[in-house]
């Protein structure tokens, strides 16, 4: 069923003259992958939306505030020659942008993959109170990024204990699986 | 001398009726502060400008492949409403889009102030081959960054040896002291 949904999406997206703003629109309605939080949901809805638009990795994040979504976003280094704009930066900045202000506090952040160090980083100069992340930081290595080996640098995480929380690891798997099921550039 | 030449580019830029297109070409114009390395004075000219608009803080960074710019940017986060809108990402995010790859393998980036660990490991994900920076993170510190409290919790700079180098500290701090001689926000 999940596989339908997915080259559903897909199809409509590798149709020929479907605008971009359609594409968006069909792979925000088609998701098949369901996160028990709420925001997770959204964080995996945006990752969701650029796996299938080929935008980069398989990444999505969002910014709430007092229970309400102020910014979200996915990974777009692909699509924007941008490796900065991985989705916690993104999310960062849409939720700025937003609001108005370079300083999230108050805010928490969902992530569908546990931040890199520029992100955790990215984070903590945002304010950002906390973050929760789905997949681990050796998830995001078992599909070939290279969080884990710059985390080993940048010395770990046993400082972060309590600001990194780790909720749905099973849903943003899936986004994981489809992920390495789906033609991408390596990166 | 310096003092005057500073003023005399706020006034331009403060004079009613001047255009930001004329304030950003007044403020490249004096840039009394020299460098000894022609590649740091550009990321110097930057921090500058960033400095005489109330752009973020004082620093600035540029993109350099086989003796070329290829990109250049300041410190926006005051402007943009940007935490992340460091210079070194700036200058990464120009590069890239002037080069239309998320890929900067072969290059080298200046930046008047150490990068922070957000900074540093967005280098590595750009795949700049070597970073060569101005101000230490202690000096950042100095002037109210909490750079050098990030990097503690990030395991310090051991790992780095070689891929960070200082040069031209001394005309970075002339930078920093006109940043503290200037009215700026704190963020």
């Amino acid at each position: 069923m999940k596989r339908f949904a997915f080259l559903f999406s897909l199809l409509l997206i590798l149709t020929g003259g479907c605008s971009c703003a359609i594409a968006e629109q069909a792979a925000a309605a088609v998701v098949p992958i369901r996160a028990e939080n709420a925001f997770m949901q959204i964080a995996v809805d945006e990752a969701y939306e650029g796996i299938l638009l080929g935008h980069g990795g398989p990444f999505g994040a969002v910014v709430v505030r007092d229970g309400e979504v102020v910014g979200r976003g996915h990974n777009r280094v692909l699509a924007d020659h941008d490796p900065t704009c991985h989705g916690e930066i993104a999310a960062i900045r849409d939720a700025c942008a937003f609001l108005g202000t370079h300083d999230l506090s108050g805010c928490v952040l969902y992530t569908t993959g546990e931040p890199c160090p520029m992100c955790l980083y990215a984070c903590m100069w945002a304010n950002i109170d906390r973050v929760y992340y789905g997949c681990t930081l050796a998830d995001n290595a078992a599909i070939g990024f290279r969080d884990e080996r710059f985390d080993a640098l940048a010395g770990g995480r046993e400082a972060f204990a309590g600001y990194l929380i780790c909720v749905d690891r099973d849903a943003c798997l899936e986004l994981f699986d489809l992920y390495m099921e789906t033609e991408h550039a390596t990166y």
